[in-house]
């Protein structure tokens, strides 16, 4: 053995012992949680270009600054929607309720609302081949989530599918003549709860306005128009485009001891939708990131290559912070990105765009991630929306992967709230993050 | 052999025959859900006093009469109290959104709201204790359901103890001079779900307004105050109690061919609560007991005795149904009183006030009930509350159980709803509620 080797593995195992004892202090304690509790609680929903965003920015800053982390903020531009009334009636049945929310992104009604006969299709052919018969009518995407997929722990895959319709259901309808677009909720659970989330329109379409029913009254809809009756919907939304807001990306870094201007970045988003508190969506993602560099501060161990923290600004509607992060960062050396924002319940592993042979020489360097349960590592094409901008220039990305059964049950709805996160497994995803951007940074 | 006995036994078999052949029957379509379907896609929610609770009234009497079952109305005066505007926001934690709902009967607030600082309590000793110092605050009852009495099916004992909060916690605290009443919903499951229901005020003491927040709402005081936090809501209830309205119980009836003047009564109510469609409380049991009617009139078949549907009218909230038909008929034969008010999960069984050999002799004459698993008899001190009047009086009580783990998810909330029912299980239902009102009136 040279001496090279040895000290290589040498190295190497002081780095593994020191990736084991991070991951064991990690768990004593559940300080994610706690960190968690204050930014739902205190703090509340946080939507871009909010108050309580605002807040978001100026705590997290304070709680790095307490912890002695070097910290900064960086300033993004941001959207200001905000929800105004929202009520949904149907006057061809005795002006029965119709559970709805305001999809983030929708213009306005009238005040007085608008009323029209729904139309219901299923896809976007099933649209084209009706044309113009959607002239002057509410058109209702009744797109439901694929369950099996969801039981399946596919349940992201079930969402992307479904989730079109709400990202571009509106405009694809105004082409024809429609007045207002209604999707089903993209939900694998409800309690006549209704799922919010972006939507945009296309230039060249005139603007209609946009909601998400329920489950519950999506299958209203359906069964009284599948026994033919004629359905007539009047519908109040009134929400508010302001002036954009100069908010900010929180962004912290412990800097590295021998490569400081390699970067490995860990990141979850500040904002979150209004409906809720946003505690899986995303002051989870936000607690573990935070968590992971307080507990490597206070181990008193150096990477060898700078750990940087960003918590992103607007992710839910418009993806300005992760934006500017990249228009300001985009020449420094990023060595990976991990993104973590699908949740908070036990972690599962991570996607990445490594593959192969990269791929098997990390997984080899991993292990500490085994006692985790979190040692499954598939690759993906995308690993996260804030930092699609530097994995689209190379950067390799990582996202965390909790189990994904529930998520959809809750996402962008009122009931995203603290009680839905369990404190133990919010620990072990901190964990997770902490020892694969430990390992990556060394 | 006797040809007495003889006589007796063939007829004892010739019944048995027939009951097998109506459950059979029963079971071959999803007529019941048909039924409900309309009640609660076609009409909706039907609160007492409200349009709906009328068409609902004209429908099932028109029900009866196509399917040419003698049936009549009968007047019952009803309150009418209509929900408002109900809002709520910790001014403290950033004017952060509190989830509520009105309970049944409350009194308004002013129509801009009131703030007071919220105290919490978990029983009327605490509160007692407490005593002056609730003045001028929100009392604040944060008693959950034993979540596990509920998975040991034991539900409604969870329910009766936790309910009582919502029946009386507004006087109580009036007494003391609270400004307003809150609870924690209650509820089996919440996806920021608020339950509705009835409250009453003590004659003695001031009305204050009361409501229920959802059981997240709820964690998130309780532990806003365990912090140490002071809390400080704004809560805005604008319901309304307008004049009585007339409004009617529907009684149906296929006469005894033996002995017409003995009644088996076989009931549901017609009235629901205002948030969802009233599928499962109690559109199921309206549903049950039509179909029930419809059977046997099809079948060709005569009871011995009067087998008499009621639809009753304001169980939720005054249970002057209950009383109207009581004061009407309290004269008459009542042999007795089947209420079906508990859901349309699978049935179980029934609860009755029959017991020691009576109900023995009950049991062994209704295998029937064997092959739908609903062959359970359970003695009880209350078996519904329609139907309590004649009880106290004397008439054997009987209710179905259908199996009781989910229906506090969805009891009083929005989400009770069509797609909560299994047309499959409320057919079992209806066919043991059947088979059940066959064998008593034979």
């Amino acid at each position: 053995m040279t001496v090279a080797v040895a000290l290589c593995l040498f190295a190497l195992t002081a780095h593994a012992q020191d990736a084991d004892r991070l991951v064991a202090n990690a768990l004593t304690k559940p300080t994610a949680y706690e960190t968690l509790s204050w930014l739902t609680d205190e703090i509340g929903p946080r939507p871009s270009g909010s108050a309580n965003a605002a807040l978001a920015v100026e705590w997290a800053t304070q709680q790095y600054r307490s912890w002695g982390i070097d910290v900064r903020t960086e300033k993004v531009v941001v959207p200001h929607w905000v929800r105004g009334d929202e009520r949904g009636s149907l006057v061809s049945h005795h002006d029965q309720k119709i559970v709805l929310t305001a999809l983030g992104g929708s213009i306005a009604t009238t005040p007085a609302g608008i009323t029209a006969d729904v139309i219901e299709v299923s896809s976007y052919d099933e649209l084209k081949q009706l044309g113009t018969k959607v002239r002057g009518k509410i058109v209702y995407y009744n797109n439901a989530m694929d369950l099996d997929l969801v039981k399946a722990h596919r349940a992201f895959e079930a969402y992307s599918r479904a989730v079109i319709y709400r990202a571009t259901g509106a405009s694809r309808a105004a082409e024809y003549g429609a007045v207002a677009a209604v999707i089903r909720s993209v939900a694998s659970a409800s309690l006549r709860t209704p799922h919010t989330g972006a939507m945009r329109y296309d230039p060249k379409q005139p603007k209609i306005p946009a909601a998400a029913m329920t489950t519950e009254d999506a299958d209203l809809v359906h069964r009284l128009l599948a026994r033919g009756d004629r359905v007539r919907m009047h519908l109040v939304l009134t929400p508010k485009l302001l002036p954009d807001v100069e908010s900010a990306n929180v962004v912290a870094e412990i800097r590295g001891s021998e490569k400081p201007d390699e970067i490995v970045l860990i990141g979850g988003h500040l904002d979150s939708w209004d409906l809720g508190t946003g505690a899986i969506d995303d002051g989870s993602g936000v607690a573990m990131v935070m968590d992971a560099m307080r507990l490597i501060k206070e181990s008193g161990l150096r990477p060898k290559r700078t750990i940087r923290a960003v918590l992103f600004m607007n992710e839910e509607n418009g993806l300005n912070g992760g934006r500017a992060y990249f228009a300001a960062h985009r020449n420094e050396k990023h060595v990976a990105a991990i993104e973590t924002d699908a949740g908070a319940a036990a972690p599962t592993g991570f996607t990445t765009t490594l593959k192969g042979d990269a791929l098997d020489a990390l997984i080899a360097r991993t292990n500490v991630l085994d006692r985790l349960g979190a040692h499954k590592f598939e690759s993906a094409g995308e690993t996260g929306a804030d930092t699609s901008f530097l994995i689209e220039n190379g950067v390799a990305g990582f996202s965390l992967v909790p189990e994904p059964l529930r998520y959809f049950d809750y996402h962008h709805t009122p009931a995203d709230t603290l009680d839905k996160v369990d404190a133990k497994e919010l620990q072990q995803d901190t964990a997770a993050i902490l020892a694969l951007a430990w390992v990556v940074a060394n």
